[in-house]
Parts: structure tokens; C-alpha cells; sequence
């Protein structure tokens, strides 16, 4: 653990300039949203195209070089997924690194992308459309993406993503990859730059205007809609000779949905963050 | 419904080149999965920033000129949320309008935008990690965001998305907006130029090699986790006084949770598409 609790820096990319009591720049806040997040929307740009380019990824904050690094300190972010040749040709040739020169000497940044990964945890039902919310939390994070090249750190990243997907799943399947999975999988280090995170929870706030208006307030309901994800019954498939669930996927599953369902449930009760008056004058001014 | 299921033409930045046997260009496939998402990732470029920049924003499909259009013909997006200034300030600049010219005249094109949405439906655990998939539905769209100025239009757009939260919520509240929450709120309509969707379900697939490997094959649990949303039981608000959870509330968490959980364990036990030789070949060389 480290002594301090770090943030992000705000710069110009990453400050939230909408429901500022709802930001936060906690790299233990941001990385676990990112952490938990079965897929992330990893945004690039290619030459030839005036868009963006979003594409859905899975990843996972890690530190090659200080594995036990805890997710409120400065970490990696390590991407693996459906990744188009497009990504990692751009990434390559971002890197630039010169012929001749040692590993990390003459690289270019690499890659600009951004990760975005968001999660809803309930429906916030109030008295008119424009006080709705949900509650929910989503980060974004800034970097350059490179590919990895040294296998020690591919197969230290390789194992961190599965084991993200299902804890303990790497060793329990047939490991090491062999040379053609070695070489047809491609993972991307992205060194960040900025990140910031916006999370909310609570029950249903609104206007002093229309929390006076008895005919509105006996005939609309008002509360929260918890939602939240669960894993069903694990189901063998058509080659699988093991006969029962193992452990590390029944405890791991009854967990996980446990604490998504007490999590949404919670936070459908709890008050809700309001904005201070100098927030809400900015904002509306 | 249209006569014909229509698709969106194949472009540089909306092709996939990877797992093809997974893509489509339907618009039904691709405007059902951004529906049907509660957030969509809205990315666009900002001039003093090397990074796309990510923002989490609720949407939906939708026509305006034609609002009893299928989910299978070309519509608009509509986009609502926490729409920092930014957004907004860039698409007024890049659409340009000309002074003095009537609406949609000498407009430019808007800013462009990619959109992106993704569900994971199960964890699809095979005998090796490179093997590992989700079964998952992603969808992305190319576009360009305009600011909606005529006030029917947003008031179409206002409705169409506070009913994809939750249907008929729209009616059950106070409205209309009044003309502080009309000034204060902002949407964009995004004229879409391209799209593309990933889609997977059914049992895993391995290798041959490990599919005749005894030992693995004794040891390793294959098969599907499924992951579905679950809306729980709604939580009144401090202020509500309706003491009944309304039918158009409850009907809707009980149906659609049922269809969620049905998707996700029926999709884990169905075969699963393979891509042929060909493709196989060329993603492999």
C-alpha cells in the first residue's frame, strides 16, 4: 500500500468540467473501475480516417517491473483482444524505435489512446426527465500504447488478463502457450499519462420547485432501480470430462455476485452527493 | 419494416478484419445492440489534444422526419448525458452554419464522432488461455454530431431517450420541460456515415492438438459462465408517495430481466460459428 493517496494531475484532457462532485483523480478509484471491467473501449486514430476509432478490449493495470505494486500506485496498462493489424501497425510505427539502439532507447510515445470503461448501477427515477441519473462509475485514461516485445513481459501480461477474466484460470488450463499462440497474440503496454473517474450513487435528488408540488409528488414515482450483473450456473460444454464446477469458478462466481448485487442494493439507499452553490452556479450560468 | 435487410457498406474504418465470421453490417443487429445499451462511448478529437477523448453518454436510434421507422432502416443517433462544454463547443464550430440561411443550409458536416457499445453475455472457458473468448455483442458507428436547434425535434430526442431508460417513464413524470431545463439541456444528432457489429455465442472451441491431449483434457473444466443484467427490486425514494411500484415499472424489470438471462444461457450452450479455412489462413499467415 502505498503512504499517500495519489491522483491523476488535471490537465486539459481529463478534467471533468460537468458534475465536478462527482469526479474524482484517485488512481486507486480509477484503476479498480478499469480493473473490474470485462471490456474496455480502447480509441485511436489512423491516418486515413476523420473518426476516432473505438474498438473493445480486454485489459488489465499491472507493473511488469514491481508485479506487487498496489492499484493506488502508478501502473501499466496492458490490453489484449480482437486486435486489428490497423492497432498494432499504427502502434508499431508510433514506437519508431532506431535500429541498433537498446530496449526503451530511441522509442518514440508510441500510440495516443484513450480507455473508457463505465458501469451502471441503477436507474435514478425522479420527478422530471431532466433530474433522471443513474448511478454508475466510469474512468478514462490517456497514454501511448506500444507493443510488448520481450516475452518475459508478454507472458507476465497474458497471465495477468486471463486471471482478470477468472481468477486462478491461467494455471488451471494448458499453459505455457506454445510457439504459434506465442507469436499469432500481440499485447499492447499503454503508459499513462492523465485519467480521471466519475462515480455516483444515492437515491433520486430534485428541485426545490417541483418537491413543492403536491399534485407531482403523489402521482410520480420516485426511487432507485438497483442493476447489476450476475453470473449464472457455469454450463459444461460438449469435450468436458470434468465432472464438477471446480472451486476457483463456483466460490469465485458466488463472490463476484454477491458483491455487484450488494453493491447496486446499497447504493440505491444511500444519500446522494449534491453539488455545492457555487458548482450548480457555474454550471447552469 | 423495411422489404429488405439493409447493411452498411463496407469502408476502411468499419471493416472487421479480424474474426470476420463474428461481423456484421446489419443495421438491425447494430441498432438493437446501441439501443439496448444504457451507455454508449461517444469518442471525438479535440485540437490541443494528441487523444481521442471518451465520454460516457446515453443515446438512442431514432428519426425524427420518420419516428415509426424500424430498428432496420437508416436513423439518426441521438445523444444525451454528461455533455461537457467541449462536445458541445466543438460540434456547433464544426458544423459552421452561415448566417442568415435557413436550418440544414450551408451547414457544414458536424464534428466526427465514433460511437461504441458492448455486452458480455458469459466467460467462454476453454482447455487453453489463447482459446478463451467472451460470448459478447459490441457495435461501433461513424458520424458526425450536429447540436439539435429546433425545439420539437429536442423535445422528440428528450422523450425518445428518458423511454429507452425505462418505457412510458417519459409520461409518468412532470412535463414538459420547463424552459430552464430546456436551456440547460443539449442533444446532439449524430448523422451516421458507417457501422459495424461483432456478435458471439455458443460452447467453446479449441485446437485440434489440445482436443487430442488426454491429460488436458482430464483436467481442465471446459465451458460457458453466463453474464446477464439484473434489474432488482426498485428502492422508493425519501420523498416518494406513491406506494406502489407502477405496473409499467415492474412489468418491465421482470421482462426484461427474464430475456437477459435467457440470451446469456441459451448463448452458452449453442454451437458455435467457426471460422472456415480460408479465413483461418489469412488470419493466421
Amino acid at each position: 500500500m502505498p503512504r499517500h493517496e495519489f491522483n491523476y494531475p488535471k490537465e486539459a484532457q481529463n478534467t471533468v468540467n460537468r458534475y465536478k462532485h462527482q469526479a474524482t483523480y484517485s488512481l486507486t478509484t480509477i484503476h479498480t473501475i478499469i480493473n473490474t471491467s470485462p471490456i474496455l473501449n480502447v480509441s485511436f486514430n489512423a491516418p486515413s480516417s476523420p473518426f476516432p476509432i473505438t474498438l473493445p478490449l480486454i485489459g488489465q493495470m499491472g507493473s511488469f517491473d514491481r508485479p506487487s505494486a498496489s492499484l493506488g500506485e502508478p501502473l501499466d496498462l496492458y490490453l489484449h483482444g480482437y486486435v486489428s493489424s490497423r492497432i498494432m501497425n499504427l502502434s508499431r510505427a508510433s514506437s519508431s524505435k532506431k535500429e541498433g539502439e537498446g530496449e526503451g532507447e530511441g522509442e518514440g510515445k508510441g500510440l495516443p489512446v484513450c480507455i473508457a470503461a463505465s458501469k451502471v448501477d441503477g436507474l435514478v427515477l425522479s420527478l422530471t426527465p431532466n433530474s433522471h441519473n443513474y448511478n454508475y462509475r466510469s474512468a478514462v485514461l490517456f497514454g501511448y500504447a506500444n507493443i510488448v516485445e520481450s516475452v518475459e513481459e508478454k507472458l507476465y501480461a497474458m497471465e495477468l488478463i486471463t486471471n482478470s477474466v477468472l481468477p486462478s484460470r491461467w494455471q488451471n488450463t494448458r499453459i505455457p502457450p506454445n510457439a504459434a499462440e506465442m507469436s499469432s497474440t500481440s499485447i499492447l503496454r499503454v503508459t499513462i499519462t492523465s485519467g480521471s473517474a466519475k462515480v455516483r450513487s444515492g437515491v433520486p435528488v430534485d428541485e426545490k420547485g417541483d418537491l413543492e408540488n403536491e399534485e407531482v409528488l403523489d402521482r410520480v414515482w420516485t426511487g432507485v432501480v438497483p442493476l447489476y450483473e450476475v453470473y449464472g450456473e457455469p454450463v459444461p460444454g460438449p469435450y468436458n470430462r470434468v465432472k464438477e464446477v471446480p472451486g476457483y469458478v463456483g466460490r469465485w462466481v458466488e463472490g463476484v455476485n454477491e458483491e455487484g448485487r450488494s453493491y447496486a442494493v446499497e447504493g440505491a439507499k444511500r444519500d446522494a452527493p449534491v453539488p455545492g452553490k457555487k458548482e450548480r452556479d457555474e454550471e447552469e450560468g
